[in-house]
């Protein structure tokens, strides 16, 4: 038997970068979770069934955050006078040690998965930690908590604090180990192959981690480009290799499944063809990439490379969980390389902004983050009624102004795959 | 008879731009509204007396706002795509010209004053309308909240649309009437002269406000050099001046009273000494410079010249009332500058950046934005407490998380030269 689930309201979304369709008391129709209709009158054959009615609020896709470390979430907003590898000394890995506890990982998990339930995170590619227990946790709380996400046990054998590093052997047999045991999770909650990054993860180990991506047929993760340091020692480390991007590729980490990168800040444009080659996503994670120093990833550029393009809240490089202000971000941060840098790459609009952090990202998940017919229906209730305005506003204003100066407090309601999802417990 | 407030909890404020103070459940005594004492042990010769304990929670300055527009409240996070002179005819004109009818000025006010409440901005420095009347509505709202701000009514006699513009004689008079209806308010609201910038303001105007400015005593705000299409516009207008900077200077303007100026990203050097000399502030409004892709105010260096800084929110070039936002953008900018620009000038440290927020605006206010002896007594209350951790942190760790990822929700308290502010009605 069929379900089907009929939502009324202020609609928008982004079937592309540049069109923002606003359907003012429109409905979206979906069956068994998937949209069959988005429009202004309900379609007859729909008529008679019941229609959960918003009135005046908006109802917008859910966002997809492509890039976030789940066990990072207490270091929010911490040592952000630090830049990459200190702060990562300083702050992260001590704090990714004690997730070899998976009660504690349990705890910080939880507050981390009501958090990106409280923003509207209806999707997330997450990084865990080493310890494969832990990410299970993490998967079990995200299933259980009825949102989406893809979830990294992270390997690392090189390059690392004593406390927190693996054997390559180690690192591959507890990545088989978790492989398996994800075999377990319904379609929401997925394992992504987690190399953390080319410092951290031998030649053996990229290997390996390649193989078993392809053997399980399973996406990739990681992080590339950040910072010039990094990309100094990656250079150290692979003198065989062209370019970072080449490390990933020639260990047959990119491209072979689907795989997104973080950052992609500093990339060539051999990189970039690279990248458009393999058609790798790149995780744009602008309040990280600004808290950490790291520069400003030349997203048109990259999107005029045809390179599939989401937005990243990189907890806790990061500090904010909600993509709405992660989107403003992205905007802020391409005015600033457009008027102080080049001049040469137009900034983001809002629209394309929040195409990235809605459909963009979300073709990570499949066919995620619009209401187009063939949609997952990911939905977010909006009520801006308590933002003060004395005056009457296009719908599309509406939405800009939400995103710049509203907060969770005007999430009313968040629907995952055409499912109603309640606060976690 | 002297009234003695004692407050007790985790005290942090910055002296100076390095310097951040941290007590644990120390004390802060203040008579008649100004600190006495602030450290880790209460004198003896106040004990005895009632102390407000608050426990756990972090004590720390009240926040100066050093550049706001009231009127457009309503228009914060609207139209972002826009840079500031198309922002100005499609927004912010139409929205100030309601301001005519002070019945929409008391609403409008109403909810702007009850947001400065809410975020702890207990000083600000406001640009109302060209309206003198609904200006003094901003006054005694303000007086009635019991909060701290220096206000302007706003001249513009030129190249304004015909909807919201004066007569030479008519902006200087209402000017005169304001600044004497504006004896009747206490020592918390004051006037503040202000010419809206250049390209609206003949250079009579400028010379009679001027004039006015020296004849009550009273300071000077207005924009300068916030975008490269107005600083031509203004080299245009006054080929007769070096500079932008010299056209408020030669016209009694700058330093003939305290002084502060918006945005000042493109100065030259000359007008850096200019600045230096009469000590005018800046008025950093990074959010603004951002959403209007004005570009990044060179901070470090205008500190390194000795011009004093204070910290805008600039609504509603900027969208975020809240200053400890504000603050985190400033720091967030400088780091865009450092990496993406010059790599020459250091990026502001949270010391630093919460430094300007507090004592660097407050001392347009005289002795305001820290708990050294002496200073009046502007405090916030935060309770951290709601915001997930798992770790013991610092204070100085509390301070910066609650920085990045804490909101209004967690400012419990707020007091002001001494006085506890309840939420206006």
């Amino acid at each position: 038997m069929q379900d089907t689930l009929i939502l009324k309201g202020h609609i928008l979304h982004t079937p592309s970068p540049t069109q923002l369709v606003a359907i003012s008391h429109g409905y979206i129709v979906a069956v068994d979770g998937v949209v069959v209709y988005c429009g202004k009158t309900l379609p007859s054959s729909y008529e008679g069934l019941p229609v959960v009615d918003y009135g005046d609020q908006l109802i917008i896709p859910g966002f997809v955050d492509t890039h976030a470390h789940a066990p990072q979430y207490c270091n929010r907003g911490l040592g952000m006078d630090k830049e990459l590898l200190p702060w990562l000394e300083t702050y992260t890995f001590p704090e990714e040690t004690k997730f070899n506890d998976p009660e504690y990982a349990r705890l910080v998990y939880s507050a981390f998965v009501r958090d990106l339930w409280r923003h509207g995170t209806t999707r997330s590619i997450l990084f865990g930690t080493i310890h494969k227990d832990s990410t299970v946790v993490l998967m079990k709380l995200l299933e259980e908590a009825g949102l989406s996400a893809l979830v990294g046990k992270v390997n690392m054998d090189r390059n690392s604090p004593d406390f927190l590093i693996e054997t390559t052997e180690q690192s591959l047999a507890d990545t088989k180990a978790w492989l398996e045991a994800s075999k377990s999770f319904g379609p929401l909650v997925k394992p992504i192959i987690t190399p953390r990054f080319v410092p951290s993860c031998t030649s053996e180990l990229m290997r390996g981690l390649g193989e078993l991506a392809k053997e399980y047929d399973v996406p990739v993760q990681s992080h590339l480009s950040e910072n010039y340091g990094e990309i100094e020692w990656v250079s150290a480390l692979h003198p065989e290799s062209d370019s970072y991007t080449d490390v990933y590729y020639e260990h047959q980490l990119m491209g072979q499944t689907p795989t997104v990168m973080a950052h992609c800040i500093h990339l060539s444009d051999e990189e970039m063809d690279r990248m458009e080659e393999t058609q790798t996503m790149v995780s744009h994670c602008p309040y990280s990439n600004v808290n950490l120093s790291s520069g400003i990833a030349p997203i048109r550029k990259l999107l005029e490379h045809h390179i599939p393009v989401g937005l990243g809240s990189d907890i806790s490089g990061g500090h904010a969980v909600s993509m709405a202000k992660v989107l403003m971000e992205a905007i802020g941060l391409s005015k600033m390389k457009w008027v102080e840098v080049d001049n040469q790459y137009a900034p983001l609009t809002l629209r394309e902004a929040f195409y990235l952090a809605t459909k963009g990202g979300g073709t990570f998940f499949g066919k995620v983050g619009s209401f187009e017919e063939g949609y997952e229906l990911d939905a977010l209730i909006i009520d801006d009624t308590s933002m003060f305005d004395a005056n009457e506003r296009s719908l599309e204003e509406r939405l800009e102004r939400w995103i710049y100066i509203g907060d969770d407090r005007h999430i009313m309601k968040r629907y995952v795959a055409g499912r109603l999802v309640e606060e976690p417990k």
